[in-house]
């Protein structure tokens, strides 16, 4: 009577994708199809390679690129990609009440999308080399397929996309997570990506440039800076996962805590309808008013010497590049990228309650997200910004990230933005282990399964606090890895 | 440690505020405080003293708003409550691709409240007798609050609004219930208010026009047409309500199917992420445009002695009205509404899969959704519209409604939609069970849990959807009522 596809038969409400296949011991299990030396010596040959070169170019120097005369927007010549426009933001309340800015308006909605397949009962992920023209240091590991929709609707008549297609036609494979999720809303407008996990059953041919990664491969590298790109931190936390069962009683609390924080079983400080009722105040709160001005003579902002910089050399340039590429669709165009100043915190402080760890989330507003509000990291934010600020107070828990004694460091590993729009952007991804202690009225002690629950549907978590979340389901793979390390 | 309202104990990840309590056995419970023969009184009592004249006036007419000359956009003179202004869709391969309409703009956001509270163990609901203008048959089961942001900040200078505070300030209360829900999305732009409901320990004072009603009491006056108003619909929808345990084998299978399907521990045809998987692929592929436009010279529609009509005279007429009322918080006033042509349909097909009530949902784009598509139920249109549209197929399903035999049909009452936008918009609500049958690409067979399950999140379930799972809900009480009935 019913497709295939969808004939899931009614057994207790049980989904049949069973997360356990992706908890921390799990993802550990050798792999008979990635051999870890393989792996090793493939990814390191990749960030090895780097046939990428860009150089800085004038905004007014760049090809397919214009300035509208009127308005100062810089767009593309056929009106698709993205453009940078001028954004007025108001918050009453707020430590800054308002401002002026830049930010890239990217409507469309765009595939970042991870294959995943079992070999002898071990889920893979066909991870892709990519270099991206604002990371400077080579390939990263990327999902399968990072497509925007000028990508895959080939706008540009670039080559096709590898893989696109399982994530088009998703009727004979099993669909693990699929939601749209906002990118940067400090530098983005409203931006969206579809974030997709797709398993598949049948053979995949392994193209050049591609690799099956255990998720415990993948896990290792989250040590590693500039390893695992955003693209493929933000998918990875919407994958079903979950905490080890039983907890492997190897002494270590800190990777107990966490895996009875990863279980949906085990409760958190804050039942979920709290949590809502948190989420939903905030938004109805926030008294945020954006509205697009002029990019031409902006309050605070100057364009010069074919660039746009804040007067005081603040926050972020809007700049232009010539990249030439050996392994992108198209081998050499132009664009506008924003180059953030100085490198990023993102970090959430942790505490065990009741033996159970929780991340301190913060519901934050940002210009760019659709719905004003979203959980973000306890700290995010690039402190030069805050030495150059006056009469700006700095951001709540910064100080205790920034001073934390090293034993209670969980996870410190730098790792680079999406290469696409922004250059050279990097952050310090930071999980700091502190005592208990109270919330602060926009701040909420959180389990790893609730933000993982947010995230299943849109508009929750921020990206910074999802590559958070990556990166403490990482740990949990690391500590007990089988297959020798990076 | 934490304050007290946050000290939820860490008991197996369980919810402290158990749905159970408002399962359908537990709702039709006596009450010591309800008798339900006073309660039958107020009620009647209510609905035959209606003390709200209504006259229509011209658009050109109404003191306090004007048109904009320019636009013809028609606004209130402190820029507050809403207007009335044109809209442009596109909607490629829909059966009707483009056209224009006139559309509500009333972009704040209200409280639409009930609070709850115990007595000797049964749980019941402060409801508020409420005449509203475009209601025409006398007051209506209200929630206890129903606040437009303009009515609670007191923009008009009206009365203070009764038992406000308890949802603006939660701090000591238990919140079953807090979303913010799309309204109409066919005459509302981006039209949201906040769903609320809130548990209270302490003494409550009963004002005038209020009573306590169980929620038995209150599901069966879901049996009588324009009684429980539209608000009070979409606010209950959003309770934690679960079907009874054990199915009592009164040989009622439906009822026992209906229970089941409101059990979050029964499976569903479709596990959740593919349900997930299915929206998040219906908002993608939308490919909405939606563009306000000048009121003035809208394509399609004429503005003629004093109202605003279809040339066709299909759809809706906005209309003006002057309103004298001895109950709402300004005694006289005046305002545009919308006027629709012809009592509508809304009607969820239902099926049984392995014992388990199934609902036929319908993924439907409306030009006025935050999001572009919500679940809607399977049928939703005015049948009358269809009379006099040419070239323009007949809804899915429409005729499986009207035709359906009698024994089929598990609800039919009329209903009121909001009587303080709209001038006597009616619609049958309908439950019509029918045998499994394959489901068209836009339409999935959903249990009431899984529905009820989206509807703790914003943008996924419509208010004609979410009124059908209220009265759905409604039919686990009815039939074993033990309080008398109405």
């Amino acid at each position: 009577m019913y497709t295939s596809s969808r004939s899931v038969s009614l057994v207790s409400g049980v989904d049949l994708v069973t997360p356990r296949r992706f908890a921390g011991s799990a993802a550990c299990r050798a792999s008979a199809v990635a051999d870890p030396n393989d792996v090793r010596e493939w990814f390191d040959n990749a960030r090895n390679t780097n046939r990428t070169t860009v150089a800085f170019a004038s905004l007014d120097d760049l090809p397919g690129w214009h300035t509208d005369p009127r308005t100062g927007v810089i767009g593309h010549d056929t009106g698709k990609f993205f453009s940078v426009e001028g954004l007025r933001v108001r918050l009453p309340g707020a430590p800054v009440e308002s401002w002026h800015q830049p930010i890239i308006n990217q409507p469309e909605i765009g595939i970042l999308g991870f294959l995943v397949k079992e070999f002898d009962g071990v889920p893979h992920l066909l991870m892709q080399a990519k270099t991206e023209p604002g990371n400077l240091g080579g390939a990263q590991l990327a999902p399968t397929v990072q497509a925007t929709r000028s990508n895959y609707t080939r706008v540009h008549g670039g080559r096709a996309i590898p893989y696109l297609d399982y994530f088009q036609r998703t009727g004979p494979h099993r669909v693990l997570a699929d939601v749209r999720q906002s990118e940067q809303g400090s530098w983005f407008r409203h931006k969206r990506n579809r974030n997709m996990i797709v398993e598949v059953t049948g053979d995949v041919p392994v193209l050049p440039g591609f690799r099956w990664f255990t998720l415990g491969q993948l896990h290792e590298r989250f040590a590693v800076d500039d390893a695992v790109n955003m693209d493929a931190r933000t998918v990875l936390s919407c994958m079903p996962f979950t905490g080890d069962e039983p907890v492997p009683a190897d002494g270590d609390d800190f990777r107990s805590a966490l895996a009875h924080s990863c279980d949906e079983r085990r409760g958190g400080l804050h039942a979920t309808r709290g949590v809502l009722n948190w989420i939903t105040d905030a938004r109805v709160r926030a008294d945020l008013a954006v509205e697009p001005v002029a990019l031409d003579g902006l309050p605070g902002w100057v364009r010069r010497a074919g660039r746009i910089r804040h007067e005081d050399g603040l926050f972020f340039d809007v700049v232009g590049v010539h990249v030439r590429s050996g392994e992108r669709e198209v081998r050499q165009w132009s664009q506008p990228m924003i180059k953030p100043h100085g490198t990023g915190v993102i970090a959430f402080l942790v505490t065990r309650i009741d033996g159970v760890l929780h991340a301190l989330a913060h519901a934050r507003v940002e210009p760019g997200f659709v719905d004003s509000v979203e959980l973000a990291p306890t700290v995010q934010c690039a402190p030069s910004t805050y030495d150059g600020l006056q009469h700006v107070p700095r951001p709540a828990f910064l100080d205790d990230v920034l001073t934390a004694h090293p034993d209670r460091v969980r996870f410190d590993t730098t790792m680079s933005e999406e290469g696409g729009r922004f250059h050279d952007a990097r952050n310090r991804y930071l999980v700091v282990e502190v005592e208990p202690r109270l919330e602060p009225p926009d701040f909420r002690w959180l389990t790893v399964w609730q933000l993982a629950d947010l995230i299943r549907h849109s508009h929750y978590v921020n990206i910074q606090a999802r590559g958070l979340v990556a990166c403490l389901h990482s740990l949990l793979s690391t500590e007990t890895r089988s297959d020798g390390g990076a």
